[in-house]
């Protein structure tokens, strides 16, 4: 991979949401398509309904059967659904829901047989997209379940980052009431070793610092509002220090936050969906991007939803999906670079194991 | 109260933390005693502890017995402790938090008895605070207790203030496994009609836009993620709208702050602590202020806690605790001007019930 262009492949996601629009808008920039080799998975007819009704000629599409046919300094798109498809921007619909299903299901093979080395996605609608097939809360819990290697551990840990902030989280896509009984020392150990190794991994961060983030408020006050800090975290925390992972905490969110403290480390396990998404999303603005780790492959997305209010209405900015292909390249650059740099014959053995793993 | 100077009493808060730090830093601008009388419940002692620790000789302090002594133009002190207290800057310890407690009762007594207009109170460790007198979670918890009338129904409501930014917080100092059983209907309808009547009266707002936020991820993602939007706070939003009071949502935290939709609203209801507290002061930074709606008299604090990491360092800001002390002044001459534009005769029979809950 190293010598040839990254071929990224991005989903068109739901197909009545932005998707269209900020793929649209992301790719007018003829610097993408120099950078890496691009393949869309979606709709032709789609495409072009966005390209008219959001005035954005010109972006061409070049149909291909599949990915493996791509060619480059162009924008290449695979058909996953029919002609049929109707398009309503702004509203939910199962149609648009399985469209986006099939772009996923096919990005997801074209992953796993190499013909695309990293993927990007476009929002889904965790709602429209349900069906025997896709039971799942998110795309992080589909490709959890879809590309981890038969009987490797894989686990997906969702990694918010923005320049140098980059937040990761215990738990994400579950109702809140079920967070606090979700926060086991297991759990933390876990997350705690995937975020450190995707800091070393997939960002080059030598020995990462990571800051670990309270449950409850004030970090618990020393028990008054909370036992989980004592009981659970600060234990988790003094027991990935035993493993030379350099975690510090718990602290408290607010303060963490507010005094910039945030700025000192390298990562942020946050213990849950808003705790880690809401200040990064206020800090962040437009520049977020959702990385998830801890999967064989690389996979980026926007930090924002399917944009159903401002759909087709010509105001939804591809900054976030525009840092997302970037971060995916950047990513899957990292990536190699480590492996290469841990792939000498007296290493090997000691960690052919875990590469294994791995795509090669 | 109108034609006189407004009279600000100040808690010294924990004497272990930055309270005299910042206090000192703060009323070090003469225009400070210019613009209200005021005076700090406190200890003369520690008052001129950190006067020299802190290199911050400008600041006289006027000793009175009591705040009913105080005068203008000076920075006058009420002892509340004795002079054997010790001084061990950033160590918690059960002698600074009798003195916090000390400081705030007597306040509270004077609050009462119309000595003083308006409290501001800097920061108390929570923990150190305890004892057989002092049993609550937090200032907030205290005050509602202490500072509610006889047989009226005052609950205080955790507003934090940045300019145009207030969130007011559902619950506050609980732990988070308490947070989802804690989120009923009466408790939604009792925090928006208080944050509703405190946006008019105390914020001079006329009709408040309030923005409630989801408590479960993506609001719940109609049912995937959690009922409790369906179930309990859309049905909330709805009957309170009946009510003539203009509120929105449930919206998710994350999009809501990312998206910068929090400028749109004169108000923001955050389910729980952290969920408001932690966009809250990423965004605000040092200017926030904590305000205690929905009790009869005006108190304010800093949003920042005691601070002993940095306690007589030198590099504590007093901007929180300033913008506090304008904001208990700003509020309280609000609310007169809202009493007054709704005691004329007309009016009265219909407002005198409410009226006699606040003070004259």
């Amino acid at each position: 991979m190293s010598n040839d262009k990254i071929h990224v492949g991005i989903t068109h996601g739901d197909t009545n949401g932005i998707g269209y629009e900020i793929i649209l808008k992301a790719l007018e920039d003829a610097r993408m398509t120099d950078l890496c080799t691009i393949t869309v998975y979606g709709s032709a007819k789609a495409a072009g309904y966005y390209r008219k009704a959001m005035e954005l000629p010109s972006v061409q599409f070049n149909k291909v059967d599949s990915a493996a046919d791509a060619r480059e300094g162009v924008v290449n798109i695979v058909n996953v659904v029919g002609e049929d498809l109707r398009i309503e921007p702004g509203t939910p619909s199962a149609e648009a829901g399985a469209a986006a299903f099939a772009a996923l299901e096919a990005a997801v093979t074209d992953l796993r047989a190499g013909d695309i080395d990293v993927l990007v996605t476009a929002p889904i609608d965790k709602y429209s997209i349900q069906s025997p097939s896709f039971h799942f809360s998110g795309h992080t819990e589909y490709l959890e379940s879809s590309l981890a290697e038969e009987g490797d551990d894989s686990k997906a840990l969702m990694v918010m980052c923005a320049g140098d902030m980059r937040i990761a989280l215990a738990t994400a896509h579950i109702p809140l009431a079920e967070v606090p009984a979700a926060i086991t020392p297991e759990l933390l150990d876990d997350r705690l070793r995937r975020f450190d190794r995707s800091l070393r991994r997939d960002f080059g961060i030598h020995n990462p610092r990571i800051a670990v983030l309270s449950l409850n408020p004030h970090a618990g006050e020393r028990g008054l509002l909370g036992k989980e800090e004592e009981e659970v975290i600060a234990p988790a925390i003094a027991a990935a220090r035993e493993k030379k992972i350099m975690a510090f905490g718990p602290y408290a969110a607010d303060g963490f936050f507010g005094s910039g403290a945030y700025s000192k480390f390298d990562g942020i396990l946050a213990m849950y969906h808003d705790q880690g998404l809401t200040p990064f999303k206020a800090l962040a603005m437009d520049e977020g991007v959702n990385f998830t780790a801890g999967l064989p492959y690389v996979r980026t997305s926007p930090d924002h939803g399917t944009g159903y209010d401002i759909a087709a209405k010509g105001v939804a900015r591809p900054d976030s999906l525009r840092a997302a292909i970037y971060a995916a390249i950047d990513i899957a650059r990292k990536r190699d670079a480590y492996d290469e740099a841990y792939a000498n014959p007296l290493r090997r053995q000691h960690t052919e194991k875990e590469r294994n793993k791995d795509r090669e």
